[in-house]
């Protein structure tokens, strides 16, 4: 597949000027939001040069001979650090609306894991195409993203394709209750898939594609599993993306089976580190915050999953201020039912405010979604900001619609978190390649028609009606 | 000022086609959410003669001789009731983004007491002009509004431009507790001014807009006033709209005043009934409960607000088993800071998945943001769903985006309410008028210029920096 994919990629015409030329990008007369350590907003150019930036702010000189150079008009818009996501399931974009108004387990049980079960390479690479695109149109450059157990090829095939950066794993499952049989595996097997992925992948495009090893929860986790791949990962220096503390009753199953809380159990058996990606931690104990602070152990926060799905509300203003990384992520489509980013970040500051003392303020949502997730992924020195000699992944918004305005006195931080949306979005760029463009974009109608069968498909295999 | 509206509304040519012509609308081939009282979603056309629904669903026939018709596309969007939000403050519109992070009485007494206080008929007029296109843009059609204390005519003068169905009444306030001077009336006077208003708007435009009578919460209103708003409103039949149970330190001030919580406060004195219109109710305890059923006093749910002030979290699952009125408004725009019925619905159930143990669905949040916002106005003769010999109030939106697909077997409930948003309308019809068409819209830009200079002013006035 992956031969196939790599056929397709190199007659593919609007990738033709990729890294390696001469070509740059200029992003003219923008309000830039730098995200730099002095969060700064500057007004000017921002020079893109490769895959690189390489100015940001004034007004950049004459292209040298031979250079081609694009300008993109960005006079009235605000030019923003590509938007990172540490925790989505491109797997289940196709699954948006076919599992409302359910808590966690019902959810996983009756609706999801028969979905997924229900996933061949093609309606998957359907899935994580309409995911990508949804999340590219709407200013995410940057995602970690747990597929499902099977076919895990077709999830990096579409992140190769649509030019977004990802850090993807195949979800590893040894342990049944309730899981359809397509979706367990032998311990051994998930170990060994695992690895052939990660040699497959890992660093692939560039260094855009990488591989993040991905249990799915305890739940569905033997011991042997989880350190299985926490070694794996130790002998790769790769994540491991994983979902903890989500749901009381998942919770009651983890100490059911292990006697030990989530957080506390995952530390008793080594997976505990600066490595570890741990999405949702709303049901933690004192101790449990305790690991996570001293371990350096990631929290990926998902506010509207977390709400739709009725699990709760994570104590982020408090791992904020004891320094325990909180990023952002929309979760699976089924879960909101959008991949936004400024969603995400609207409701994590929204919904402090009626469970916390101290709630969080507009900047520090706009920090989890940038340099706060780049710094989770250990990539806070290429991306999550907009600085001279960082990768050059950045959105351009056009924030005239009514409900930006008027903006006197009004920060960007503000406009970003309380009025934008993802339909603002004109333009994005990863890696220094433009990868939507408002204007000039014809992809979604076909998009659509493939997820449109694909779904169709997959709910007649799983018998969903 | 509305001898001089009146002139420009009729020079204005866009509005020559209007009530008592022969006109139709065939909106042609959507999806019709009815809300009528099966929940029916009808596939057809919908049929709009002159301010009426003519026909729901099947095939229209051709017009009568001499019967103009103008036909609007609608196959594969969707056709819904105009939203109701019976709880906004047009004269806020401005002051999107200059009161973020604060709680109520600090955002009030910092930020938009002296904000309203600066207002001229002008800036009034920018405001609210602002705050109905993008209402009407949104699919909003009806609203209950609260104006500032001074210059209401102008927010009539916009409603009456812009064509959106209205009850507006001027805020009443004879208290001070840290409200500017301006802002403060003698009693008499605020009740003079009220009834003046009442008799020069309420029917006007058909019937399109309504007086209702203001007093801004108990806190900034005396006993008198209160008891002298009520009894004008007994002797004209109109709604009274107020704030109440929104803060816990409201609920103290009020106590600490009258000796009573909130509701039982304002039924001690003889305001509580089906024509009492209360935002927020968030603070109540068991007797107030018992007050608002027993009475049929409507209960106006503000969930950004709510989140963004840091008020709480509202009983609604419990407010709707017993059958108190429940319908949903975007408040101010310094309080969400858009005024999106979409945004509205989502968060009314996704606060509710942590706050209650029998959470909403999708199709509650529609049901208060149609025929039951309808109901709480009085109005669910005339609005509130689709149904033949109703007023033509709808819009239409274009679910052809990424983040509303797939939809195979999904519900346009769940798809509205959690995948929508204000940018997917694309055309808005009030009173069988089109007040809105996304396609032939140039109105845009020259509301924005005028609501930057206006904030500009008033910003200078109110020496806000």
């Amino acid at each position: 597949m992956y031969r196939q994919y790599m056929a397709q990629r190199l007659s593919h015409t609007s990738r033709s000027c990729g890294h390696g030329s001469t070509m740059e990008i200029l992003v003219k007369g923008g309000q830039i939001v730098t995200m730099d350590s002095n969060r700064r907003v500057i007004h000017g150019d921002l020079l893109v040069d490769g895959d690189r930036i390489a100015q940001v702010g004034g007004l950049a000189p004459a292209p040298a001979r031979g250079v081609k150079r694009k300008v993109v008009d960005a006079r009235d818009r605000l030019v923003i650090p590509g938007l990172v996501q540490t925790h989505v399931h491109l797997c289940q974009t196709l699954f948006r609306g076919q599992a409302d108004d359910l808590p966690l387990l019902d959810w996983l049980r009756r609706r999801i894991w028969p979905l997924e079960a229900a996933h061949d390479p093609d309606t998957l690479l359907a899935s994580a195409r309409l995911g990508c695109a949804e999340l590219l149109q709407g200013a995410t450059t940057t995602i970690l993203d747990m597929a499902t157990v099977q076919h895990t090829e077709a999830v990096f095939e579409a992140a190769a394709e649509s030019g977004i950066r990802a850090h993807i794993g195949k979800a590893m499952m040894d342990l049944g209750d309730g899981a359809p049989p397509a979706l367990l595996e032998r311990t051994e097997d998930s170990l060994l898939e695992a690895e052939a992925l990660a040699d497959a992948w890992h660093g692939a495009e560039d260094g855009r594609l990488n591989y993040a090893v991905a249990p799915r929860f305890v739940v569905s986790c033997s011991e042997a599993l989880l350190k299985g791949a926490a070694q794996l990962a130790d002998k790769r220096g790769l994540l491991v993306h994983t979902h903890a503390a989500e749901n009381q009753d998942e919770v009651s199953l983890v100490i059911e089976r292990t006697g030990l809380r989530n957080i506390s159990y995952l530390d008793s058996i080594g997976l505990t580190n600066d490595r570890l990606m741990v999405a949702h931690g709303i049901w933690l104990d004192a101790s449990e915050m305790d690991i996570l602070e001293r371990s350096h152990t990631r929290v990926l926060h998902c506010p509207s999953s977390n709400l739709k799905l009725r699990s709760g509300i994570a104590r982020v203003p408090e791992m904020r201020r004891r320094k325990i990384s909180v990023s952002l992520g929309a979760d699976g489509a089924p879960c909101n039912n959008r991949l936004d980013a400024f969603r995400e970040m609207n409701l994590a500051v929204l919904i402090q405010g009626v469970a916390s003392e101290s709630p969080l303020v507009a900047m520090d949502a706009l920090e989890m979604a940038t340099i706060d997730g780049a710094r989770a992924l250990g990539l806070e020195s290429e991306i999550g900001s907009l600085e001279v000699g960082k990768k050059a992944d950045l959105a351009i918004l056009d924030l005239g619609q009514l409900r930006s305005w008027p903006q006197e006195g009004v920060s960007p931080s503000s406009i970003l978190v309380y009025s934008a949306g993802a339909s603002d979005v004109t333009l994005t760029i990863v890696d220094g390649r433009i990868v939507w463009d408002r204007e000039n974009d014809t992809s979604n109608p076909s998009l659509m028609r493939e997820a449109a069968a694909a779904i169709h498909r997959i709910r007649a295999r799983a018998a969903m009606t």
